[in-house]
Formats: structure tokens, C-alpha cells, sequence
């Protein structure tokens, strides 16, 4: 049997993890020489369109991401099981990610180091503690309940919001369309890990800023948005901040990455940006994952962390 | 009976919470009228020399803070138990600041700010995570303890050092002038959270800098002190960040407070400061302690968190 490996990024240090943790297997590289009817696997990320097809022997598609929205949107995809990449080494960089930025905006990071770039010793005698700040996790899956967890440990007051109504414990989970106007009037920080499909392309519009807290500890309400950049409408976030409907933004992914150099987004005072990475799938764990998916499926177990063609993600 | 609020802060903010956990009582302030022979208990920090003197009835001192460092050093300090201030609030506040920076640390916040200020998109694909990342914790007390929990469970490899031999679940704990270079051998990030007593004076120098782990995953060894500025020797933080002995500093204490306006660390690219507020003291939760430790005392059940002049902690 064969694995193909179809992306976009450089594939040696994949080609490299995938032969240790498939010892035996043929591992091809898109782009290079193979025998398309070996191929019984795909490792993909942002494939070429057309890429996929003519695979006769393909058994499952695995998405090196988290999210799977560039394969749904991919035309003419083959009809196998799609699996996605969740693990723990990324799970946990993403709550990494999230405790960091709510502690910088409790903590107000930015203006300690504004007052350090004026040479300013400015202590604030009562600032608010984790408990006073309510955090709102839109996307209340594998990563949102995990950064959630890890929240609420260091006292946030922490609340989710799902597609459909579940029960976590120790959490107030808001679920659907009704759900999400109470969900965001108790948020003050609001962080977003819902994959982007047809419902949640552009969810994250000045309508729903609107609706975000205004009696909240941290002089307005912030967004944090790591799940897809075509979930958030930035001409919007950047009104908002203007007009003070948003008091600031950190934001790892943008409508068209990389960003823009001539964004005004770059260089507005209140927004952080990093460079979508807020969780890489680091090649090690993740191809460790997907070896053990393969074994899984050839054991005859299920796959897991199948994808739901038909929600989407 | 009387408390006396004897500190070098605004008073209002004190006397207010200090009536409404106290009520019925009499509260007086330094500096105004009142009744010395009342005077049963103090509240107190930064006093002036000879003001806690000729309170013939003082039962106990309250230090405001918690350290007693400023208490250890008074001239003539009156013969009565010192009791300090340690109470949850404040603990988790200093959690939330070891884990804050911590992460900076560990998710290079830093260049990405640099990378944003330069409008530039580069994403690192092999980040450390943070079970990569050593985190050695000097002061292994109610503080060093709650922050260790808490880094751990963000996943960081925590290991701590104390004066004397301790055990705590999942907890490497070195200690002693024994332990200390084994304990430093195996650090890539130290957080100081000692007291200032005389043992401890000077103890963050060139000598132990030198001794941190040189083959971590952060490129350097990393300081953050928030324990007392007199732990510290600043010339040698400076020569040892400019010749690579550390990486990075951030630095919440010291040596002078306020930090002189020439100090070089204000503008060392690589040193972050805040104003000695990484744990304030709230008045609000800290009265409230206050009151529980007076009616404890008044119920015949003995002071917690009692300082012992003998060892100055
Ligand atoms: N920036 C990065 O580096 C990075 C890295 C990894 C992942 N991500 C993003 O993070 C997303 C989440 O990953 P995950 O592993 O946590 O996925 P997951 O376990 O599938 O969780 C997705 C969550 O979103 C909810 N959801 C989906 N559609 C919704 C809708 N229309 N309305 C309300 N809630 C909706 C789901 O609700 P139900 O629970 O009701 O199904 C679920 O709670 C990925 O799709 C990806 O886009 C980004
Ligand atoms: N920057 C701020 O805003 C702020 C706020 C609050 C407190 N602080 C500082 O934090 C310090 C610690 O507070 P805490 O409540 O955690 O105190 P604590 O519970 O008394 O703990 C002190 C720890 O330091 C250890 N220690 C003392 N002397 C030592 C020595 N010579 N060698 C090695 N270890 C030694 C103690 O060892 P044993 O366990 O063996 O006794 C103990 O583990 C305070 O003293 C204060 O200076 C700063």
C-alpha cells in the first residue's frame, strides 16, 4: 500500500515522520513519480485541484489541519472517508494560545509595555481578577472545550456555544441560533474555534459585536479568533474598533493569508496578530496520529474524528 | 479596641474596607488623631520609623503585603507576632502572572510583536511546547506552589527549590545550598519567588545565572524575579543578558522602586518590566483576611501565616 502526501508546504520533514511511524510503507510525494493505483491513503493539506482524482484504490483522505474547510470546498473530492487531524500536542498548543491572550488582556500586557517604552512606573492598585471576566468559547468541540478547561483553572468565568445542545460538565454550553444572543451578552472575551462552513462564513460581523457585553471589566469587549479567517468580516472589526463596539483583537487568521502588507490591520494599535499558527500540526505527532489511524482502519476499527460531509466539519 | 492603618498608600480605599469587615470597631490612621492605649492591632506597610512605637496594648501586626522583608529591616519593631497576608486572591494573581509570562516565553510573543510592527508574516512550524520547556520556581511556598499547579497544568516540566527539604505531590523539590546547582542545572525559565532575608540578599547574580541550562528549547536561559528588586543584582542581569548568559528577563522588582527613569533596563530590548504589581494586595480581599485572622485570634485559636523573626520570612 501506498501513502500520498499532497501539500503545500515542504514535504520533507513530513516524508521523514511518515516513514518512521509507517516502517515498511511506500510513502509518495504529489508532484513527484508514482503508481496511482497504489495509493490507498492521502495526507493532504490545501491540496491542487484535480489532485485527488484518479486514486481507484483510495480508502480515506486525512486532513493534516484541524479544520477541513479547504477540502470541502474542494471540487470534484473523492468520495472516501475524510478523517481530520486532532491530537493533543495540538490541542494543547491551542490553549496555550488562548490562556495567553486572555492573560495579556486581563493583565493588560499592552499598556505595561507602552508604559515601559516611556520609561513609566505606573502601578494600577485594583485591577480585575479572572473571576470578574467572563470569556465566551464560540466552537465548543475538541479545542474549544479543552482551552475552556484550562480557562476556567486560571478563574476566568467561562461559558460555550455549540451547533447543537450538549451537556459538559461544570460549563454553561449555548447552543444554536437561539443560544446566541444570550451566550454573547454575557461575554466579555469573545474567542472563536468554529470551523468555517456555509452557516459560519462571517459570523463574526459587526451584528454580532454588537450583541458582545458592555458592562464588563476590561472597558469593552475583545475577540479572539483562531478558527478561520472567512469566519470574521474585517472591514467590521475594523469599524468596531474604531467606534468602540470592540475594545481590541487578536487575531491568527484573516480573510486572505498571509495578510496583506498594506492591511490596516497590521498597524492598528489595539489588534495582535499572529501568522495562523496559533496550533501548528507539528509533523511529528501529527503523523504519529495518522500511523495509528491507519492501523485503526486496517485493524478493522473505526476511523476517528471522521468528518460530517453533510454539517460541514 | 482600635487597628491602626499605618501605610504609605492612599488611606480612603483601607479605612473603607477595614469598616465595612470590621464593623462596630474602631479603625484610626497614622498620621491622625487617635488613642494610643486603643490600639491593638496594626495594618502596615512601609512604616515610618518609630510610629509602630509606644502602643502599649498591640496584640499583633498586620503586614499589608506578603512579604515582611519591610518589617524584618524596622528599627525597634515592637515584640508582638507578625502575621502576613496570604490569602487566595492574591495568590492567583500571581499565578496568573508567572503564567502569563511564561507563555510569552514559550510562544515567542515578542517576535511576533516585532514581526506585526514590521508588517511580516512568518510563521515558525516547529514552536517548543511547553513539556519541552523547564520551569524552575526558587521560593517553593504558598506562592511558588500555586504558580507551579498551575504552569504544570499548562503542561510546562515545573521543578522547585525551597530552604528546607519538602515533599509535594508531582513536584520535584530541591533544597538548600545543596540542591541549588542541580536545581539551576535543569532550568531554562526561573521564576523567583523568594522573601528577601539576609540568606537571600543579592542571590539573582552573574554566579547562578551562569549555572541554568544552557541546552534548553528557548534559545537561553530566561529570569523572572517577583519576589523582592534586592534579590537581584541588575549590573550583572544587564552583562549577562548582553553576553548571552541569559536570554530575556522580566522583571516585576527592583533593586529602587520606582525604577529610576535611567535605569538601562527601561529600554533592554530584551527585558520585560511591570511596576511591582504582579500580586497587589487588594484591599478588598485583604481586609477581609485581616478581619477572619483578628476574630480568629479574639476566638482563642492561634494566628496563620505567622512570620518567624528567626529565619525573617
Ligand atoms: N488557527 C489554527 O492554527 C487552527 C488550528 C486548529 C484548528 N483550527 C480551527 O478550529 C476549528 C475547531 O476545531 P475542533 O477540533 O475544536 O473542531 P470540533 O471538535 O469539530 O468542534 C467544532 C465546534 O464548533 C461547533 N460548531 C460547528 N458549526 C457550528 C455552527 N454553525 N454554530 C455553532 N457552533 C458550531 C460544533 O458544534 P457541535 O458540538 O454541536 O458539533 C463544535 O462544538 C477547526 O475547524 C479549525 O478551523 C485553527
Ligand atoms: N511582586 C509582588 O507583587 C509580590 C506579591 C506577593 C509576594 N511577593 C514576594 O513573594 C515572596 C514569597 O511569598 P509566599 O507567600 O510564597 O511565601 P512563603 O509561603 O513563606 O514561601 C517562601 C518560600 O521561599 C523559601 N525560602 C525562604 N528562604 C529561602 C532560602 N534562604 N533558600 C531557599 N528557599 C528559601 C521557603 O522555603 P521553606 O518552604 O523551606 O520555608 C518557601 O518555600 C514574599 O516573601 C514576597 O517577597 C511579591
Amino acid at each position: 500500500m501506498s501513502l500520498l502526501i499532497a501539500v503545500t508546504w515542504e514535504t520533507q520533514p513530513w516524508m521523514e515522520r511518515f516513514k518512521r511511524h509507517l516502517p515498511g510503507r511506500e510513502i509518495a510525494v504529489l508532484g513527484e513519480d508514482f503508481d496511482r493505483n497504489a495509493i490507498r491513503y492521502v495526507a493532504t493539506w490545501g491540496p491542487k485541484p484535480g489532485s485527488l482524482s484518479g486514486l481507484p484504490n483510495l480508502e480515506a483522505i486525512f486532513s493534516l489541519g484541524a479544520g477541513v474547510d479547504h477540502l470541502m470546498s474542494y471540487p470534484g473530492l473523492p468520495d472516501v472517508p475524510i478523517v481530520r487531524v486532532s491530537q493533543d500536542d495540538l490541542t494543547h498548543r491551542m490553549s496555550e494560545y488562548m490562556v495567553l491572550h486572555c492573560l495579556m488582556y486581563l493583565r493588560d500586557q499592552r499598556r505595561y509595555d507602552e508604559d515601559q517604552k516611556a520609561r513609566r512606573w505606573n502601578p494600577d492598585r485594583s485591577p480585575p481578577i479572572a473571576g470578574d471576566v467572563r470569556v465566551g468559547i464560540m466552537g465548543f468541540g475538541v479545542l474549544g472545550q479543552d482551552s475552556a478547561r484550562k480557562l476556567k483553572m486560571m478563574g476566568f468565568d467561562v461559558a460555550g456555544w455549540s451547533r447543537t445542545a450538549k451537556s459538559v460538565e461544570r460549563f454553561e454550553v449555548y447552543a444554536g441560533e437561539k443560544g446566541l444572543a444570550p451566550f454573547l451578552n454575557r461575554t466579555d472575551i469573545l474567542i472563536s474555534l468554529v470551523p468555517l462552513t456555509p452557516e459560519t462564513r462571517g459570523i463574526l460581523n459587526r451584528s454580532l459585536f454588537e450583541k458582545l457585553a458592555r458592562d464588563g471589566k476590561l472597558g469593552g469587549p475583545v475577540l479572539i479568533n483562531a478558527g478561520r479567517g472567512k469566519l470574521q468580516v474585517e472591514v467590521d472589526i475594523l469599524s468596531c474598533l474604531d467606534d468602540g463596539t470592540l475594545k481590541a483583537a487578536t487575531l491568527d487568521v484573516f480573510e486572505t493569508e498571509p495578510l496583506p502588507e498594506d492591511s490596516p490591520l497590521w498597524t492598528h494599535p489595539r489588534v495582535t496578530i499572529t501568522p495562523h499558527n496559533s496550533a501548528v500540526s507539528e509533523p511529528e505527532a501529527t503523523a504519529r496520529y495518522i500511523a495509528e489511524q491507519i492501523r485503526r482502519h486496517e485493524a478493522g476499527k473505526p476511523f476517528e474524528n471522521l468528518v460530517d460531509r453533510t454539517r460541514g466539519y
